[in-house]
């Protein structure tokens, strides 16, 4: 099965910051596309704050398996309207990669109902990522640990809830730990945070980060089909019930009713 | 140490459905709130959805431990600043016990990142809750089960993230089950979700579920201090590193600066 | 990628009692292995108590990717040094399945560190399992119920440790609850219960069944390569630390030692 | 209400080496029983691997509320029977505190079901413990990280199953990164593991570890009754059963009988 991949990338210090462009002239959302598209069981686009509906329209979003998400200097730019929309599809079943500074965008926000804060330090020290849980298929294909010569620190404590595995924990040259790559489940979706990623260093030309993310995505995709309807509270009528009951007591609805939302 | 509790009732049921006044008179809340005072640790006030700022002004809150919510015709009603309000109190470290039909409150959806959708019936059948985790504190002094005559089927699935732990479960006797004791942590905030209390039936009149509540709050109590600023994401400059290291590389940030939200 | 499953089965009550030989003539483990091989990436053979070595000897397990284990009047019959040799191979990554009166096997209570105790009752009344994680791999192509016209009652509390997932939960007819499908993991090995399969009745013959069992060996699968030398502490010589330290203050090791197990 | 901890101690490289017995002239259990002790709701009491019974009699074990282990060179020579017996004692609800090397102790094994496995370093290198749960009860009085000047170095991957909370993670000098400080439940019985406590260095002296043990003896005292009885499967007759069934179907089993074990 393929799956469709879609990295969208804010696409603003690109254009704005002559040093990130250098290291990412067609952007850093085109090449991650293109570090995926090396595995050929992944088929990746792309898409931008900056298209039409932040290039996340109802009919792309419904054909979108795995959504990865990059942003930093313009989380508030983010249509509340279009959050709400990728939300939805990740209860359905749409796997999530949220990467780096993405940790404060506003869909991460509200998928951990956590402030998802960290402490931080752009000094271009080394990063150490250490793998945890070594079989997960998050892991597959990775020494024990890999080297980033050049990263940005993020520390603990990073305020996100409790995680269904820790993959990953970084190790800073400066002093500080940081949880690196976690993984949760909401609705139906399977979400992974990874934390290198700052756009002033080529961290995602960084074979083992590229590694990673093809893995992650390969996790995130979820067979089963969409669970639509998965934020609906549907009434069970006595009618229907599976063991016979009858009507007893005060009631508020009728047989049927939609309820209260 | 003295647990201050505040339970939070929507009272438009109570106002509007004589069934429901009848069997509770000066509100549900009003009961609660006794309930819980009869362990003299905790000390229970009010809050409704018709007190200005709902009753949950900043003073109010800053002094609440544990906040209880109970809501269900209203969530609509309820206002967004003061739902950002809760959940900067839940991440700093403010207990918050959530009642039935509020699985579909703006708090609730807001710090699971989930639907919080359910199945139901309004049949008056029975409802016997069975205590899955024996020696949680939460279910201190209960028998291994207890039985709701007249209950609301809530089923499965309860679309929630995974629980740290889960305390009850329901057997209704229509054929469905239900998680109906789950609880969470987000933020420094513990989170109780708990099944039972349906408005047309004496649900908070019933000896177990007042001695869950009492244990809930005893549990979501969090001695630690608050936890102010944890929505903050602060930079650690490079003269403050823990480890000698000096600047390398391109950076977007001057030293000190706020970092993008 | 085909998943090599092996089926073993305690064979006692085939043997011993007409009536479960009925519905397994060839033993359960038989049936089992022929429901798995519906799935052509299944290749699915089968082990009993009474084989040398249980069936189960090195060579075997290491060619395993997933076992599955059903035992109930003979667990005490199993030899340690075996049950030894399967926890070392769930570690390096075998899955396992454990199945109904296989939760008190020697295997089972000591992955789990736990009594693993439950209540029960052959009484032949119905089960209806709820599916709690629609969208898990191990629920897929079930319908958000099935029933079990006669099974054995397995109730709360189920004394395991909380699992990674709850992807069952069974309604009795007879009051209880029960979590009827828990996932964990152990080392690299992914451990999953199911709670039917009771055998003085046709529970292995039952299509859903089946199919639980078939998506569960597909989940437990672990494509990485097996973690030997898991249960090892390497040393980590102070010559090839990762950053440059030296020997400080006082030691009871020489470099290179093995350490103390 | 007091709690009852008790402090186990190998206490043999206090005897057999000059360097251990200057730091630890009393034994390491000694000294932690009396920083226990400076909590005047904690009464602390010490046993030896070399008491009869280890000091971990019935009598003994009854009136404990925590247990802390604290073991090393001599893992192998601790009784089978009497790990039975804490391990029982756990289920029932004991609290139980793992320091540093007896992540490979027997009763760790056994109550983790895992390795228990890990790197490691003795080279005297910094280490130093972040807090990652800030609010924790068992972080309560710590800053957001303390130092140990000298420490072993214990590095991931450590093979214990996923943790219900990750309260510290550990930074080394050398490179490594450890989840230095985890909690579980077993049965009814909650577990802490503690990462620091090399024999050859003042771990036990330091003013943030003994905060660190004060806490979590607290947090690991149930004040549940003992859970007796944990490890047994009570049948539930038919004719007890909470609706009303009758038997059906075959069966293995007399109504009443005991199951098998």
């Amino acid at each position: 099965m393929t799956i469709r991949a879609l990295v969208w990338g804010e696409n603003v210090h690109e254009q704005t910051n002559a040093d990130v462009r250098s290291l990412y002239p067609d952007g850093m959302h085109t090449l991650i596309a293109q570090a995926l598209g090396k595995d050929s069981a992944i088929e990746a686009s792309t898409a931008t704050l900056q298209d039409p509906e932040h290039g996340l329209s109802v009919e792309v979003l419904e054909k979108t398996d795995v959504l990865l998400w990059w942003g930093h200097a313009a989380h508030g730019d983010v249509s509340d309207a279009i959050v709400d929309r990728v939300q939805q599809r990740v209860w359905e079943g749409m796997g999530l990669l949220v990467l780096h500074s993405a940790h404060f965008s506003k869909i991460f926000k509200r998928l951990m109902g956590t402030p998802c804060s960290l402490t931080w330090r752009e000094a271009g020290e080394k990063e150490r990522v250490w793998v945890i849980n070594r079989s997960h298929p998050i892991a597959a294909g990775l020494d024990p640990w890999f080297e980033l010569p050049q990263s940005e620190m993020y520390g603990e404590p990073f305020a996100v809830p409790e995680p269904m595995e820790t993959v990953f924990t970084s190790w800073f040259q400066g002093g500080e730990v940081f949880r690196s790559g976690l993984t949760w489940q909401r609705g139906a979706g399977r979400i992974f945070y990874f934390g290198p990623g700052h756009e002033t260093y080529p961290i995602y030309h960084d074979r083992n980060v590229q590694q990673v993310l093809r893995n992650a995505v390969s996790w995130a995709a979820n067979a089963a089909p969409d669970w639509k309807g998965i934020e609906q509270a549907p009434n069970r009528p006595i009618s229907e019930a599976l063991e016979p009951i009858e009507q007893r007591g005060l009631s508020l609805h009728q047989n049927g009713d939609e309820g209260f939302k």
